[in-house]
């Protein structure tokens, strides 16, 4: 009966689905309009734009910080405008005593310094760097056995578990990468470690990968990189005041009560001064999958080295200056289109932020130059320069929680980017707009190939999928997106208050290992990551491109059946992940019944075998199958209407398109839940969501994926439920859409 | 109707099914006999054994060597066999000038030894040790820029073509692993490289894996891995004597006429001189695949490192002591069971190969007490420690070649060891002895465990299946047993003769890189590798049961339906390959039109695009899936004849014991072909051969998939019908195997 149903669908919808990749909107992009934004952008501007930015480091609270976000302000002036900077006040903890040394078997005192380079003229600046540490580590001064944990992520620690191996009163040694870097201690904290060294291991970003620098692009051996550590996916933005922008005079908590600083000091170093304790430790050797590119064998210990940690931070307010710049709307001054990136560095930045922000300022160049010849949006279009991304996305938090009621009621989207490199097209965000920065993609052409950004990652795409995932992509389809984590600045906009988002940027031929540390400098970028500003101008067309597109369509171009069919995706995603830990636990008590793992094991090696797991229930997923087959249907209903419309000729009438485009915008709204998510209601989407335990990677459906993933059977019965419903409220928000459309058809 | 027919089919077998596992010999194996032999092994024989034998270097044509045979001798006629020392001579290079340096852009010259070490007693013998080298590589002087080539297997040099990067004329930098040594100097040669270094990267068996000799039991910088790189797969044995036995005054091959020698030279260094030599190299990057563990960018080069290379071997013919020591069949003399080890090492040899020749003297003399009490084997057992297998199996081919006529009408079945350590049963070997392998196994007991060696590898086995086959292992059936390709002494009674061969030994749980160093010797034996020496004492057991048990069994213990099961999975094996390369070829082809790889290809890189191939036809395989049904069929009636008629109690009579054995054990020569594979005629038998481009590796229906999977489409038709009427003839030979038992059942 079910597959009879759907094939009636299917036969009703051929004529839309056969054009929708070409004619989904109802006007096509004004192409003549963008020919013209292009040929105002230049590389050579971007490129001295870049360098006047990462000239001088420009982390929070520094001089020169200030300095860039009030240049910011005077270009977008200049080009026309309604520019302003808003400030807000920020806990920013900077370093006041770093001291790292092992006292045995052997003395060492850690370097915890990256040094000038002669071929890298801006790296000394030292007075004005920040030294190398990791932000919202709390004070602390420990001593203790060292032991190395990896990545320091959760089945880390179940291996080490499985080797006997227990951290408590230890301090833990992790290498970057494998999660998100605030994970790292947060895990730690919670197994009872008591303080956390995270170093750059050679394998993940330094000689293992590529010359070092200054002879290559890899980081080398005194590298670190800095970096927030603070329990972002909790909550981001300035940690002192959760829920509330931090204007100037806003209450802080006191350091006692906020609840995302770390637990146990923490601090990032560099793989010179990780090796002398690596080598002092003993122990068991590390799983090869453990194991980096330092030539040492790679024990676990725990010990004999023993390290004493001591830091102390000045828990300051600092001031934090984010640019807003307009352009109201000439039809719809209320539906804006906000474009952002931030401008703050850990140091100098070229890469990151700054090539992302050099060539959004182009966009905002050539939109002013576009408005001289009188060319005005439909929409209002926002351009900002986001401040304070680097401690923890605060700049846009804090903006976004103080204009939450008005960007609830007027932000119909928002594009991000941030780092910005040579290479492909990078495309994720809100599944209503796949097809759209689709199409945005097909029409930018690659600097390198001279075919279209798209077909250029069609292509990639095609080399790395299996051959039974090849027709998809052969068929020409649009290429599916990437859901958002969290890591830039899109997260307030999505996940607090329900906006459609997306993040964009290309990247996979530069070369890097300079990430947050001194040698991120213009001399580095003008080396190994876009020479020839090539793709910082196919960004700012990317860019562009989409913000013109978006404010200029008559009906929003957001395509309900591209979400129906992702979240249809995910929710088999997590019923074959409950079907698969249903098995995985029974095998494994097969396992332990059959005593396999003792039988196994080196009797001259600490083992224990892992423990039995409470079964695997069958869930009730019929909720959430009824409501994505309500939506789907309805998403197909609100399609075939837009295509209808389109073909008849017709045009809405009246508050029609208003009233039209305000429920197509507001639907991403209509996924969230003011409740939040279970112990962090600063996250409300029910869609997507960084998780808990991997910091920027992303959870969709994240209540009943994580209530899963934690055998939480109830919760995950009970999220079932409330996600089933906030499908149903959506897809009530899709059919009043519909309805406005088969209206004008009659 | 197939399925059918099989069901019905299945229904009549049910009862020799059901008890297959404990019933398959008609008449159960001799505990008693066998606790008796138990009673007898010692480990402190052993050990003292091991230490003896390891005292000196042994390697072919050492004093030592001579000396390590003469005791082999004595202990075996003390012990009551009737025992004499084979004497062959052969072709065997020794090193006379080894130079190795690097010219530009900086001196270094290789320091190609190994330092004695004061915590190992032997490492200092330095008169008597082989200097580190590769026999059987050709004198040579060569100068040329360095290529570093991975494992510099068939598949290193597509990705380098997809580089744009040619060998020709360079000296190739090579690591161990990924194939057959000798592979790597053939491969390179075809390509026309004129030199060829192999190091012991520290990821394969150095630092990276646990600490380094004398601290640990690992490869250290200056551990060197001698070994042949003559072109075994071609022929083993002595290179100057193809096909015969080169008894003294046989007439050797002058060196121009051998084609298995190598045509470029070719040396094994360190990775303390492969360092400097790879910090030499610019180039493209290595793909991570490639990379070791070595603290440097692996960089591929051509140069500027430039390297001269010269070698000069004496190219002596030196003496082979092969051991032979018989005890006669009191029932069947002219049925013998065959066990064999190397006694041969390139230096010490404690592991490779003292650690199983200590244990299979230790059989010896614990059958030499049983027939102090009279035992008397029903057949002829034969226990050979053979001299020369390092440099090329040529004791044991030797002797073969010599008493091929011999061995075609009387060889039952031959079992080998080579090395032996602390952990699991390996069990490879001929399927016909799968059952009976694992009943052997089922009837040792783990020295740590206290369970038996079987259910112990059971464990193994299912913590490293995916669930789906996790029942099969848990349902208490036969652990597979994998395939025979080359690298020990079967080779020759398998390959050459058709001779059903078993290898056995422990392992998985020893540590060691010291693998024809200086370093493999007593003293790291007894720290790293069986300090107890249980399962030295473990391997005696086995070895000791399987020999009596197919020396005594009034029917011996093939099981044909093990073999014609493997046979069609194999079968299965090739026609999935050839559908794989079939959907490879047709999607690359795709990619190809449509210009996937040059879209995605970097342009700052040099890159060519794979090369168009040849569409795959659909091969005729049906005359090998009716020649597998049909010895599938055979096959199941003989073993229900044999269950049929243990269970009526009746017994063979007259000559038809005599007669059925003799039918059952040369069924294995009904497996060979005289014209043997293409291009490699001393290789006979149709189903099991090491791979032409593997070496060790073992192509199963070698003629027919080595033709596919070199796209030989006209061969691989034509040697599936040979390999379809070999199994034709097999099954004959079956057939009337089967009619014996039934006439003893009317």
């Amino acid at each position: 009966m079910k597959n009879l149903s759907k094939w009636i669908w299917m036969m009703a919808l051929i004529p839309w689905f056969l054009c929708s990749a070409a004619h989904a909107q109802n006007a096509p992009p004004n192409r003549s309009l963008e020919k013209q934004f292009d040929s105002h952008l230049s590389s050579a501007d971007i490129k001295a734009r870049l360098e006047r930015l990462s000239a001088r480091p420009h982390h929070v609270g520094s001089p020169y910080d200030k300095e860039n976000a009030e240049f910011i302000l005077s270009q977008y002036k200049t080009w026309g405008f309604d520019a302003r900077i808003e400030e807000f006040s920020t806990l920013f903890p900077t370093p006041k005593t770093r001291l790292l040394e092992m006292i045995s078997p052997v003395k060492y005192t850690a370097v915890l310094n990256e040094p000038p380079l002669k071929e890298d003229r801006t790296s000394g600046a030292v007075a004005e760097q920040l030294a190398t540490y990791n932000a919202y580590s709390i004070d602390g001064d420990v001593t203790g056995d060292l032991i190395y944990v990896n990545y320091g992520v959760l089945s880390d620690y179940d291996e080490l578990e499985r080797m006997g191996i227990d951290v408590r009163g230890k301090i833990v040694i992790t290498r970057y990468g494998g999660s998100w870097r605030g994970i790292k201690p947060k895990v730690a904290a919670e197994h009872g470690a008591i303080g956390c060294l995270i170093y750059s291991d050679p394998k993940d970003d330094g000689f293992y990968v590529g010359d070092v620098y200054p002879k290559g692009a890899w980081r080398n051996e005194f590298g670190v990189q800095r970096g927030s550590v603070a329990d972002m996916p909790v909550y981001p933005g300035d940690p002192s005041t959760p829920f509330v922008g931090a204007t100037p005079g806003v209450k802080h908590l006191p350091l006692k009560e906020i609840k995302v600083l770390t637990k146990i000091p923490v601090l990032p170093i560099s793989y010179h001064d990780a090796l002398p304790l690596l080598q002092s430790l003993t122990g068991p050797v590390a799983p090869d999958h453990w194991k980096g590119a330092l030539p040492v064998t790679y024990h676990i210990g725990p010990g004999p080295a023993k390290v004493h940690l001591k830091l102390e931070f000045n828990w300051d307010i600092k001031p934090i200056y984010d640019v807003i710049a307009m352009i109201r709307g000439s039809v719809y001054p209320d539906q804006w289109i906000i474009r952002g990136n931030h401008h703050d560095g850990w140091v100098n930045g070229a890469e990151d932020p700054l090539s992302g922000q050099a060539a959004t300022m182009e966009e905002g160049k050539a939109l002013g130059e576009l408005a001289k010849t009188g060319w005005r949006p439909k929409r209002t279009i926002v351009y900002c320069a986001w401040d304070g991304e680097e401690p923890g996305l605060i700049g846009s938090t804090e903006w976004v929680e103080t204009h939450a009621d008005e960007l609830r009621q007027k932000a119909v989207a928002y594009i991000n980017s941030d780092s910005n490199g040579r290479g492909f097209i990078g495309m994720d965000g809100s599944h209503t707009l796949q097809h759209f920065i689709n199409d945005v993609a097909r029409d930018v052409i690659d600097p390198e190939k001279n075919i279209s950004v798209w077909q250029r990652a069609r292509a990639a795409r095609l080399l790395a999928s299996p051959p039974g995932e090849k027709n998809d992509i052969r068929s020409g389809k649009d290429l599916k997106i990437g859901a958002l984590g969290s890591g830039s600045d899109f997260t307030p906009f999505l996940q607090h208050i329900g906006i459609a988002s997306l993040n964009i940027g290309y990247g996979g031929e530069s070369e890097g290992g300079v990430y947050h540390s001194i040698y991120d400098s213009f001399d580095h970028f003008i080396r190994f990551v876009d020479p020839t500003f090539a793709y910082e101008v196919a960004l700012a067309q990317t860019g562009g491109h989409a913000v013109m597109r978006l404010a200029d369509a008559d009906i929003l171009p957001f395509n309900f059946a591209d979400f129906a069919e992702t979240v249809s995706g995910y929710l088999g995603q997590i019923k074959a992940l409950t079907q698969n830990m249903r098995e995985e636990t029974l095998e494994l008590d097969r396992d332990l019944q059959d005593n396999v793992f003792t039988e196994v094991a080196d009797p001259t090696k600490a083992y224990r075998p892992p423990k039995a797991q409470d079964p695997v229930p069958y869930l009730n997923f019929a909720p959430l199958e009824n409501a994505v087959s309500t939506l789907r249907k309805n998403a197909e209903e609100y399609q075939k209407a837009r295509f209808d419309l389109e073909e008849s000729g017709r045009k809405l009438a009246g508050d029609q398109p208003m009233r039209l485009n305000e429920i197509i915008f507001r639907t991403e709204r209509a996924l969230t839940k003011p409740e939040g998510l279970k112990g962090r209601p600063w996250f409300i989407h029910k869609i997507y969501a960084p998780g808990l335990y991997t910091g920027y990677g992303v959870k969709t459906l994240p209540s009943v994926r994580e209530a899963i993933e934690q055998r939480q059977w109830d919760e995950a019965d009970q999220q079932i439920i409330v996600v089933a419903n906030t499908l149903e409220a959506y897809s009530r928000e899709i059919r009043q859409a519909t309805a406005i459309l088969q209206s004008a058809l009659k």
